[in-house]
């Protein structure tokens, strides 16, 4: 069968100036701005948990590289994806991979433009987005006093996996939103680009709270006090009771998809109207230090340090 | 370790304009025309033969994507690579890959801008490559009368396949020659640029010449009929010494990364005379016919049918 073109057939009609996908290569009408590009490569076994269906790695693969774009508040414009898929795949889960390329289309506003097959020993998705952005919110502008800010509460993924994966108990409603969390990630586009106009630094959580801290603060050069964790609905007693630490979930989950970054003093106000605007939230969870590289919870007695200890991926 | 940190430091310094390395997307300056996308991927077990280093698979997959645009008559600018490693990688296979990408990078006047490391059972490699173009040569545009063209002789790829994965026997310069159509792909960029504007449809033979030829006959509702064989030189030799047919390699082999188009009669004086500046070649083998799909080599009693087979991966 033909892969790609029963994939794209799913996909919307591309407008005027884009050519018509199974070309060699796709042209893209040039945008405003300079060319943005990322590429980002879901991996079956790391990267597909139990219980996530086809459709939904699908749009999980776009989603990944979503999840850049509006932490950078730049907008994409078109994907490709490269397929690798095992001999045996079916029919049907072809059919499930377009309709989650689909789903990724309406709800981003983004084009698959092209893509290739090939044959490989677990299902692997790279999906390469381009779009466009007169400029990015990078990772190296946070500076001593500005607000640390997250778009969100943590926890929820890393929660839905220990569910899906170990079959960890959970009360029906948390337990809802965590595996959602898992298998439908939501990065807001719309978010991401309001905020950037606030931003000094930002990046997106995918390799977990802790890790996104301690790269912010290396490649600014600064230090992080966080006055609060900025804990998940519901994690706490989930930790609780499955003997797990919330604080752990919280800060060394990963697959988080939500905004991490710095808003100088002056344009927290700002920035939080915007945010609201957006439909967003913008969590204020402490504020950069001038000590580079120190990355620590306040507490009552002093200091206690945030390890840098990134996501692993699943097994 | 930071595989694509160690990639990169190999890779060149990126001009004015471009974001660095290790930010969570990549900013690329805006080009002349539209945005060209790309992307290919290179699966361990099916396209890295026997023999081939690390260090030519890197290069390999760039130069699939490369082969495409030049195909296409597009300038490539960036790269970005998604990498699956096996779990055990060594430091020396990275900078193997490394070396690869930095080869490409030389050779093609394209930047490695970024990428991504993921574990997976094999070596996958991802290249997704962004360039410019006002215009790329399509795959409709054949018309009946127009002269069949291809940039070089056809069957060294499948006879350097043999030689690597069964230990065909061959001739000592036929040998080099062979390996290293397989091991050093060698699309020219150059070439396909000169000779865009005389190309009325064209695109990569790296499925086999038949292929090729079918597709484009079927996209431009065409036929064609070929009046000779671009056998390559001692292709001949190689497959009788062989038990092969020279016929299926120079037809069926792929992995061929050369240009099959067609030029209007009246251009392909000049596109002959533009292939020869480019230091390149352009050889008729035959001319486009008013009978839609049907591919044929002209014989002394008439027409012999070229069966629509494509290069199938190794193994």
């Amino acid at each position: 069968m033909d892969v790609i073109e029963s994939i794209t057939e799913v996909a919307k009609k591309l407008p005027k100036g884009y050519s018509k996908i199974g070309d060699d290569v796709a042209l893209v009408p040039p945008g405003e701005g300079k060319l943005v590009l990322k590429v980002d490569m879901l991996v079956e076994h790391t990267d597909v948990p139990r219980g996530m269906t086809y459709r939904q790695a699908a749009r999980k693969a776009v989603a990944m590289c979503v999840s850049d774009f509006a932490a950078k508040g730049a907008r994409p414009d078109s994907f490709m994806v490269s397929l690798g898929l095992r001999k045996g795949v079916t029919r049907g889960e072809v059919d499930e991979l377009a309709l989650g390329f689909g789903d990724a289309e309406r709800e981003w506003k983004v084009r698959l433009v092209g893509g290739d097959t090939n044959e490989s020993q677990e299902l692997v998705i790279d999906c390469a987005m381009a779009g466009f952005a007169e400029s990015i919110v990078g990772r190296k502008g946070a500076r001593a006093g500005d607000a640390l800010v997250v778009t969100g509460l943590f926890g929820y993924p890393p929660a839905g996996l220990e569910i899906l994966e170990h079959g960890a108990a959970a009360e029906p409603l948390f337990e809802k939103r965590a595996r959602s969390s898992v298998l439908l990630p939501a990065p807001s586009l719309r978010l991401g680009r309001a905020l950037a106009p606030y931003l000094s630094s930002a990046m997106d959580s995918s390799d977990g709270l802790a890790r996104s801290l301690h790269i912010l603060a290396k490649e600014s050069g600064v230090g992080f006090e966080l006055t609060s964790l900025p804990v998940g609905v519901g994690v706490d007693r989930f930790a609780a009771a499955n003997g797990l630490q919330a604080e752990e979930l919280v800060l060394e989950g990963g697959e988080e998809y939500l905004i991490v970054g710095t808003v100088p003093k002056r344009k927290t106000a700002s920035a939080k109207a915007a945010a609201r605007r957006a439909d967003g939230q913008l969590i204020e969870i402490g504020r950069v230090t001038a000590r580079p590289g120190r990355v620590e919870l306040r507490t009552r007695g002093g200091g206690s340090p945030i390890r840098d200890v990134g996501w692993t991926h699943l097994r």
